[in-house]
């Protein structure tokens, strides 16, 4: 049986995977480039899922699984798969650490003029004198997604014994959220919301989800921080929210187009904060995620269907 | 009986301490340079600390009590204080959050290479391929000090799955921290620390505590962050260390001298951020400052002598 991988590995993970599976064929390729000629081989496919293709898909004749290393599905051709009827299993649930630190970590940025102390800190300025500190302690905090990473968020922001309100589709109740809605009840918590925070996946009925009225509904000191998918709401909506102080502060690190071009009135924006879409961006990212692909070709080679993190494309995560 | 404020008050606050004490002469200066020439009356004195010296002390025939707004005493003419046996009482504790988040907060923003990321945002520049996000969670973090800041920052360290390792004067052990440690025994845990964090006061125990060697048992990748007190190891060792490799950075909010002077080379060193003595900064500060003085200005009328944050002179907090 042939393993194709289009990612990356360290010599030690090629290494580790080739005695732990001696009786498999491992083909490791560091892209897609590089892998694609052997794709008709292939009856399992390692890749960070932005890479393939339909056209990829058709010519992969003898594959049975697709185990993509990210959480996002939306990049991935996922008509000619269902079409094929080939297995998706991905690596959700291993960006909740990292996301949830960047989400506490942005916002506390924010709060305690970071910015401001940077320039400072360049300028060998000291003063106390224009620096208004404020504590993220005590906030209300309302989630956009419920799921394994917007519960992580919530079980921090506890810790900073912020009042915790999830969104879901279901608003079914859920660990770590004091109250829990569903995405038609958002508007009545809305005017409560010190930070808003998306972690929602690219879905139909997310997209364009958010719109400027969302935004007149919250307090004007409100912090919107995005790092779900850019399709949630319009640029559009985000620079009119900002520049009419119908909240005070954005942070992206998600966008409608990505990377965000460089002519981009978003980046210019002293109100909204950009990173390159590296909330889940960790060290242990790799080495989680291969954690997941092992313990589910194990279960691929008994037989025993007991997949971790099955997608289900109908849903679209 | 007079009470004499030099700390500037809002309106509202000065409106409500004149309704809720109307007995009292209360004498509401914005400084000490105004509120001085009324100390010889003053039964009660209301402080940030700083502004006070052993000839104001001698000049304040009626003075009784100190409320100092702040948590180091290490400012006040203490002899003087001593020597007409005034009670001094302070406003520990209300430290404990903002600068609990001001820990989380930059190493956060160390492990999450932030200024990195906001010199790219200057730039409109997108990319991922240069950024080494490291988690916080899961790391080791010790502790210097295991009072009620030291232990905010371990209950919040904790949310995070760090080991927490407390160093005190006893070694007794305390809430948060999996174990802690006396002074003696620090040289033991350094070897494991990710992070050394210092909130260590200003006493003849802490002066000069820290020193080269400390840095140099520490794991090359170690952050010691300091806001404590500037005296609790001098400049150099802390230069030499960065210099050396022996951590990986610094972050400080105290310093030997303060302001820091612009031309020390303390600034221009990348791997040591500064802040200029911000930690405790809150918007909420002196609502809570005053909230304990007006419980200890109830026990002082009622003569209950239970007093909040009394400061015993000899230990030096």
């Amino acid at each position: 049986m042939t393993i194709l991988f289009s990612v990356k590995l360290s010599q030690k993970d090629q290494q580790r995977l080739k005695e732990n599976y001696p009786d498999q064929v491992l083909n490791f390729y560091k892209n897609m480039k590089e892998a694609k000629q052997y794709i008709q081989e292939a009856e399992i496919l390692v890749t960070y899922g932005a890479d393939l293709t339909s056209e990829l898909i058709e010519q992969a004749d003898h594959l049975k699984w697709i185990m993509v290393l990210s959480a996002g599905i939306d990049k991935l051709p996922l008509k000619a798969i269902q079409k094929k009827d080939i297995l998706i299993t991905n690596a959700r649930g291993i960006h909740k650490k990292p996301m949830a630190e960047y989400a506490i970590s942005m916002l506390l940025q924010v709060y305690r003029q970071e910015k401001l102390l940077m320039q400072m800190e360049t300028n060998k300025e000291w003063t106390r004198r224009s620096i208004r500190i404020q504590e993220i302690s005590g906030k209300t905090m309302v989630i956009a997604g419920t799921g394994s990473i917007g519960q992580e968020v919530a079980r921090l922001s506890k810790a900073f014994f912020m009042k915790t309100y999830g969104v879901s589709k279901s608003g079914r109740p859920t660990d770590f959220f004091d109250k829990t809605f569903t995405t038609d009840e958002m508007d009545r918590i809305l005017p409560e919301a010190d930070f808003l925070v998306s972690v929602l996946p690219s879905t139909d009925e997310t997209k364009g989800l958010l719109t400027f009225d969302h935004f007149k509904l919250m307090p004007e000191h409100a912090v919107f921080l995005n790092m779900g998918r850019g399709d949630l709401v319009t640029s559009e909506d985000i620079l009119k929210a900002v520049q009419d102080e119908e909240i005070a502060h954005v942070i992206l690190d998600v966008f409608e187009e990505e990377p965000l071009p460089a002519d981009h009135p978003i980046w210019a924006e002293e109100n909204i904060t950009v990173t390159p879409h590296i909330s889940g961006v960790s060290n242990h990212y790799l080495s989680r995620a291969l954690e997941i692909f092992e313990k589910n070709l194990s279960a691929y080679l008994d037989n025993s269907k007991e997949f971790l993190n099955t997608v289900d494309i109908s849903k679209g995560y």
